[in-house]
């Protein structure tokens, strides 16, 4: 099989953002979340969880004593700071920033045992079980993401030690897994490993990088159960008693082969680790099997088990899928992490097949869920992102004690923060990607690339006034003139996309494949595109078969979800139903958490007048008052102290 | 202080049940639950979960070899299935089920050790540990039951020999807890000793009994907690790892003296058995600040905490309530037991004062949760009775987990349906009270009554149409004339009224006292007083601040209310829109599950036509087509194979 023919991203180099609203976010992860998160790696916040992470390295390497402490997948957030570290230093110089990272590098590459074996939780803690619990215990999953750091700043500095690191850690586990008689047939609890091995291939060019990824895939579900092997292997210990993590195989997805697969089944991360891993692996090997299994569960994610947020997961319980059409609102798990995972896997997709579902998703998912995930300040964070919330049940009702009504400073098990830093690090990755003579820009943001497409040297400045106005506009700068193809995304939440070619109306109707337009042409410098989307206020509806949707609208301008917040609405947002022939009020509130677009909308209230102190009575005229509903922004609640959100609203 | 004067519960031997809709549910108790129970407690039936209570007790007694069995309170499902039988042989004679019930008592009497201490699972597994883990190990509760059936069967046949050991157990207890230096001061972590021994003391006038009671009600909730001072005694031990029950005070309403308790907190069958046991107490002592506490937790539960089929506890975790307003009606716990204790509660209260609503959530609870928890043919039960079911996500949402879309055989922790078994088997003690001079009728059940009034005798013969037509018509049989009150409730479902007075419209309004109609006359044989209650179909509004109701309706008839199932209304029950306009069909199905009144109702059902694959989509018409939606009885669910179940419906 051969590779296929895939669009790439440009390197996060030349991709230079300067937008209203997204540059705020990388300053905040540049100036706060980073430094932020390197004092709680090193256990320096102050009232927050200890983390211990540096220290367990530290302890690894001969450099200090101690114990390791920590989650046993401690170490993979010491890898994420540095692959986010690395996005900041390949966008801009930062020679304090760069010190820190190879001090931290240093101190892993001590850490690193001489077969290349690394983890400081097996290391320190129980030596005698490395290998022993690939089920439960992260081992290659922190093995992965050490990896994706070392390739990230490599791909930043040109520094090779910590690639040397994470070459002679994956040589290591090449020793250990693989088909071949001796080896351990198997595969890890937590996918990670696959798309960090593809990635380390394609900095390398080492073949057996991606044939161990192809492996991992290709052994996960098979039969008999590696997990129940290694379990009797070690004398049936088990690591988290809670979590039935050798049992239920469909926790993590070992339930069938990869390619067997029809439904998105248990913890949500691990599933788009795993497609994400799923569709490198076919890119590479034009395993049209492999990318038929990706397109069937990216299909099932979307279009039965998603929220309108582009969040995932159902339920806290595994944090994971639970069946089709079962989107709770307010039980809801969906995890940060996971909408962070589905834009991995919707850019490998769209990599893959220039299609706009895939970057609609990814941009759904960005523009909701992920932002919503970090507090105005950088400071604070979600992990947890439900679609409504009553504080006062979240306090006393169990079944919603997973849920937070506002975000937490550092978590015992902090996947979420670093994450966000280093997808939003390196946002540059997402927006454009090339194949052959094409130039494709799937998201809207202010930015100046510059790219060699063909032999020539192409300059592209952006501007855009996402997400509050539907105005993109780009200019071209090219030596003498250059024939390529500029392809723009229409999002779906646009009907109605209209395109000038300097100044002049382009007809898009022969031009549009999938979602996109692919202007043809002889290019020269200063020529303009373009783009207005208009973006009206949409109510959008649920599915029929969604239980929790039903009778509701959720309102989404351009690709902003709305919700409701008990900060400007009062209490007992349930109470309130918005008129279905009105027209929403659009305003920008500049002193609103730091300027957004705010809806308002005519509504009544059902009132609790004349009730007493019945529970139920007999229906009568229901009493009301006429209100207005102000909505904001999803990803911009619980910003102002502790309240009701909701998103999905009833309407008359 | 003084006891109250009460009106007292007829005994059941003098109310003869004959009743179209009761008799057969009492039927199905005598001669399919009651030997059902009793094959389940010996561990014959096939496919269920081993009981081992009849053998935990033979092996305490010297008569069988082997080990304790089962849960710690295992010992209860025994109690109650004597207590069951006792009250069938109150009301029916039974020498083969009497003689069945003496062996039991002589093994449970051969297992009750010298001092008078009886519990199996301690004499058997854990002697060393009696009295150790109050908190967790339901030695009292077991007591408790144990002293129930002994009165139970004592006031059936006259024996003495359970009454005995009863008094003998009453008695250990009494030397081990109290106020006095040297005992215990601590109280049990599952109430319902409390309870027990008011009966006890009724039963044998010994006034130690009520005090212990006082007692443990008393101490129940003090600082410093009894728990954590028995916990380090016990060197940290604890039994149930998973319930928090040492810390989790508010989980057995330990976490404030009970006369300080303003809401319903923690496990919900434990809350209903505390409040009888207070009212118990406040009816003997007459302590107002205990009666007023009562009062207020009555009132949190019925009027903030309560389902509209009288089910309580909205959680599984704790199997608890969780806070005012919050009645999911998917995750809802609503055991069955919980209703149970709840009419006890219910009727205790109004004993003490008689206003007809506790009649009305006794009635309530009785008509849809209680017999939701049995099957037509008596063989399975439901512990959980949700308002809303949906089969699929039940199996994979773990939210659900707790909940069974069909009635089970028997349980693990088997207390639901021998709980059944001792309600309905005492039904008559529920219909009728006096005081003085006035005979009290609570409930509208068919039944022969004979009773002894101010020293004469007084037959009322009953004849109702419950709950399917609001026609009573009563009787009276006396000698000569007597002068007496009758009073009569008018429940609270029903807004018109009727009575006739041997033919004569009788008019209420001066005598219309909380809820009853007192006629007082001189009564001669003959006289008749007809009772019409107009049963409309109510569509019945939750409180504004329920969540989880508003905007829809449920359907309620009489006492009934309805629900639609699958297996009329084909799957997706929430695309389903009742029309608010429009007269509701009742009809007589004789052959829908032994005879129901059915509702039907026009509404219309959104339609996933055009939808495709998409799960959200911009608002447009919304597709729909007429149907006519069925309602059956909430009680009658689940018995036609597994489907969907909703209680609530939209209303357009």
């Amino acid at each position: 099989m051969d590779n296929l023919s895939i669009s790439r991203a440009l390197p996060l180099a030349n991709v230079h953002i300067q937008d209203e609203f997204w540059s705020e976010y990388i300053r905040l992860i540049r100036e706060v979340v980073v430094p932020y998160q390197w004092e709680a790696l090193n256990d320096r916040v102050e009232g927050a969880a200890p983390s211990h992470a540096i220290q367990n390295f530290k302890i690894a390497a001969g450099l200090a004593q101690g114990e390791f402490y920590g989650m046993v997948f401690q170490d993979s957030d010491v890898a994420k700071w540095l692959e986010a570290v690395s996005y900041l230093l390949e966008t801009g110089k930062d020679p304090d920033l760069e010190r820190l990272a190879d001090e931290v590098i240093e101190i892993i590459a001590k850490a690193q045992q001489k077969d290349g074996y690394l983890n400081t939780y097996f290391s320190l803690k129980e030596p005698e079980m490395k290998w022993m619990n690939l089920a439960e215990c992260h081992e290659l999953y922190c093995a992965g993401h050490m990896i994706e750091a070392a390739v990230a700043y490599y791909r930043a500095t040109g520094k090779k030690k910590l690639l040397d690191v994470a070459c002679r850690l994956a040589d290591c586990i090449d020793e250990v897994f693989g088909a071949e008689a001796g080896k351990l047939h198997g595969y890890d609890g937590h996918q990670e490993i696959e798309l960090a091995l593809v990635k380390l291939y394609h900095a390398t060019g080492t073949n057996s990088y991606l044939s161990l990824s192809q492996y991992f895939l290709n052994e996960r579900g098979t039969s008999p159960s590696f997990y129940d092997i290694e379990f009797e292997r070690r004398n049936r210990k088990t690591h988290f008693s809670g979590l039935n993590m050798v049992r239920d195989r469909s926790y993590s997805q070992a339930h069938l082969p990869v390619r067997l697969q029809e439904t998105a089944e248990g913890h949500a991360v691990r599933v788009v680790y795993m497609c994400s891993g799923m569709a490198d692996v076919a890119a590479e090997t034009g395993d049209e099997e492999l990318l038929e299994a990706c397109r069937r569960l990216w299909s099932n994610i979307v279009n039965k088990r998603m929220y309108i947020t582009g969040a995932i997961g159902s339920m806290a319980h595994g944090e994971a899928f639970s069946l089709d059409y079962d989107l709770p609102n307010d039980t809801a798990y969906a995890e940060t992490c996971a909408s962070i995972g589905l834009i991995f896997f919707a850019q490998r997709m769209l990599q893959i097949e220039t299609r706009s579902e895939y970057a609609d998703v990814m941009e759904q998912a960005l523009y909701n869920t992920v932002i919503s995930g970090m507090s105005r300040d950088g400071r604070q964070f979600f992990y947890v992102n439900p679609l409504e919330v009553w504080p006062q049940a979240c306090d006393k009702n169990k079944n919603l004690s997973h849920v937070k009504p506002q975000r937490q400073g550092w978590f015992g098990c902090a996947c979420c923060p670093p994450n966000i830093a280093r997808l939003l690090a390196s946002l540059g990755r997402y927006m454009y990607s090339t194949k052959d003579q094409t130039l494709y820009a799937h998201l809207y943001i202010g930015s100046q690339v510059d790219i060699e497409l063909g032999g020539h040297q192409i300059g592209l400045l952006q501007q855009s006034q996402l997400p509050w106005k539907g105005n993109v506009h780009f200019e071209l700068t090219v030596e003498g003139a250059v024939e390529f193809t500029l392809a723009l995304r229409i999002p779906k939440w646009c009907k109605a996309a209209e395109i000038r070619l300097n100044g002049i109306t382009f007809q898009t109707d022969d031009v549009l494949v999938d979602g996109y337009v692919y202007i043809n042409r002889v290019w020269q410098s200063g020529d303009t595109v373009e783009l207005n989307l208009p973006m009206p206020v949409n109510r959008m509806k649920g599915h029929p078969l969604l239980r929790e949707t039903i009778g509701k609208v959720a309102l989404q301008r351009g690709p902003i979800v709305y919700c409701m917040e008990e900060a400007d609405n009062g209490p007992n947002l349930h109470q309130i139903v918005i008129a279905r022939q009105t027209q929403e009020q659009v305003q920008y509130h500049a002193e609103v958490l730091g300027g957004l677009q705010v809806l308002s909308v005519e509504a009544y209230r059902e009132q609790t007048d004349g009730w007493d102190n019945l529970l139920y009575k007999v229906e009568d005229n229901i009493r009301t008052e006429s209100v207005t509903a102000t909505f904001i922004p999803y990803f911009s609640w619980a910003n102002r102290g502790r309240g009701e959100m909701a998103v999905w609203v009833r309407e008359s």
